[in-house]
């Protein structure tokens, strides 16, 4: 059998524990799983892509099946397809992103067949958990403990004005 | 690694064309990938559950991947521990689906946490595609080979009064 | 140009005012509208059949673009090509309603392609009004004037255990 | 019977399939049907306004109850007062959409109670069809048609860096 | 100041760790909180009503502010009145539970405007606790105790065969 | 018993009939009731907040039991513990709504768990009213008498060129 191949992308600015909780449950799935951070240079963030990329390859440096990517302004699947990969794995929150995520799924299968897409239900206790969510909790100096891994803790601990 | 093995469940009365997109979807990511058909002896149905079992065994002789299996009155959960499934696979099509969903993922989790589920989103021209809706068809004799396998044709076309 | 021939169908049991409202504002798209009694005999219900038609009649006699028809376990489309409608008209309330014609729409299209489906909103002040609440109202013993029309208040009038 | 006469508006930015589905299903139920584009000047678009026009007059010239018109900063009802349309016509794709348009349908009623407004479904294979998405499409260098008329592939070729 | 009066309704058929956290959150708000039990005779249940009632009056013995009442086939309103409610209080958990609670807070106002309704919304812990979820675990002999007051579990482990 | 204090808050640019319903229905709850002006100062609008809190004051001049209050990139939380807050009261018009609130409802929890949030349904009538819709209509010169307290037509009379 082919390997199973499978990438799960977002800005992680910054990482969440939710999407560590997606990422570790979509890696039993797949041989390889690529972590795509995918980055909007135009777009001021919070931290900038190689810090998004070291902390996500200290969180998973003990998970071989895990690799790290970056792409800036790329489709989606022309990413997948240079990496060989043949499902796209998703998280699914809500109404809302169901909505999104059937017009992303239509696209992306009218652009390569061959790539499907699954989908994972964030658990409750992760369901409001969002980066964006965290970007404004920092905005209001309020503690993000328990929504980020520790390495995300640790990089802005090295920051003076956040 | 350990192998990977999914669980499919439904009535399958009949199985439709959508029911058959999921599952061949589906079995590229399992090493095995079993079809549950679970079944309520209460209430009657178009096919009684050893036809739906033949015509299920019929569409994936050819698949030997994928397995079949009945359940009357179990938990899916229960079902899926007895034969070592660490996935559930589950069709999605719409945010009433979504919400159903949403709890079903829930208490599955509470019960067996060790069992994760993931969701494929039914193509556009699935989306409306049910047993019940062919239930429907066929009550008020309109034709429904856009709908089944030929397998379900066949067996209907064996009957008299439908 | 050929005819406008609308349908408007429901169980009318009894018509509400928002009935009333949909059937006025769909009629002057249509050189002649159809109010169609889908009526399943084996559902007990509040008016029988005969006095639901009869009511209809009495409200929309001076409207002459207007005809009532009855139908029994018939399939819409069927009943609508049987008078040479090409087009149906549906309210809508809610999302939930949406999903439901979504899929209406859909088997309607499929099963009679030169028939098309036309949708109004229900306005806010009738957006709750239903038979099925108007029906559970009666039960209660509440005052239903602000929801059906006079000859829906005269024909219970008549009448002595509701 | 006086004339009846239907408004179907977008920004065309470009005319998608759906768009002219719509229209084209729409435009049975008119005597005339105005398809106006309403145009935002101070938002950069794909196509200046004169030339959405020329493409919009292109693919409906066989059809003379269809007339264009442009509107800049105008209130849609304010502009089917003028031309005397008393039916506003609009797609429906998701429950979002019926949102929005039960907000846009009450301030309508309010502002014009004379004009009343129908809404179609769009087609299953139209539903994720739209103007902002072709444009992603055209930034990320995809294939654009199996979404739109032939006549905007025709323009856009004519161009170089697109 | 004239006495806040509040009731909570359902048919805690059996009540959950959900319903218990709606009643004590809101009791704060309250000068007395009635917790009503509304019970269908006609409709088979899990525990009887006098079972019901004394499991709320134990569980609520501390509480001086909170009272039960049972009714049965009467409208929530009717029942306010007689006892001199001023709001209804309901959770929420759901889009589902929305439209249907947008409904009945339309004929709750129509019925008595006097009365009014609010809203909290379920913890996400609870968003999934059901008496009915609750019941199905019951049937499949699945452990409760997560889902339901003590109080519950003592009086379903003094039976034989559930 | 301790006092219950209450908390709606909103940018009121302008306040709306909706808003004043609510807020209204609402102080019927609490011995204080705070209204919070939450003012964006990097947004431009079309009151100033001072306009906007002599607005508020003036309505509210004869309800001696709701206080107005002024707060510039604060957290709602924060704010409410500020002034002894125990209840956020907030409006809920539809499922979009809801969504929104369920997330918000979620971090005030986190943050503040002793502040519980209680919703009430915007009435039919006012469900489609709200500040932004406001300054469209007025954009387009239209009459906003319907919508908006006399106050704010008062203060908008005094203006010249809106």
């Amino acid at each position: 059998m082919s390997d199973r191949i499978g990438l799960f992308t977002g800005s992680f600015d910054p990482i969440t524990l939710g999407h560590l909780d997606l990422i570790e449950r979509a890696s039993g799935l797949f041989d390889r799983l690529y972590v795509g951070i995918f980055y909007n240079p135009n777009k001021a963030g919070l931290l900038d892509v190689e810090t998004r990329k070291q902390i996500l390859a200290d969180i998973f440096a003990g998970n071989n099946k895990i690799s790290i990517l970056v792409s800036t302004n790329e489709l989606v699947v022309d990413v997948a397809r240079k990496v060989g990969v043949n499902h796209l794995v998703r998280g699914l929150r809500n109404a809302q992103d169901l909505e999104y995520e059937a017009s992303f799924d239509f696209y992306n299968r009218e652009l390569a067949p061959q790539i499907d897409t699954i989908y994972l239900l964030a658990k409750p206790e992760f369901k409001f958990v969002s980066s964006s969510q965290v970007r404004e909790l920092i905005h209001f100096q309020q503690d993000i403990e328990k929504y980020v891994p520790q390495a995300v803790i640790k990089e802005l601990a090295t920051r003076e004005n956040i």
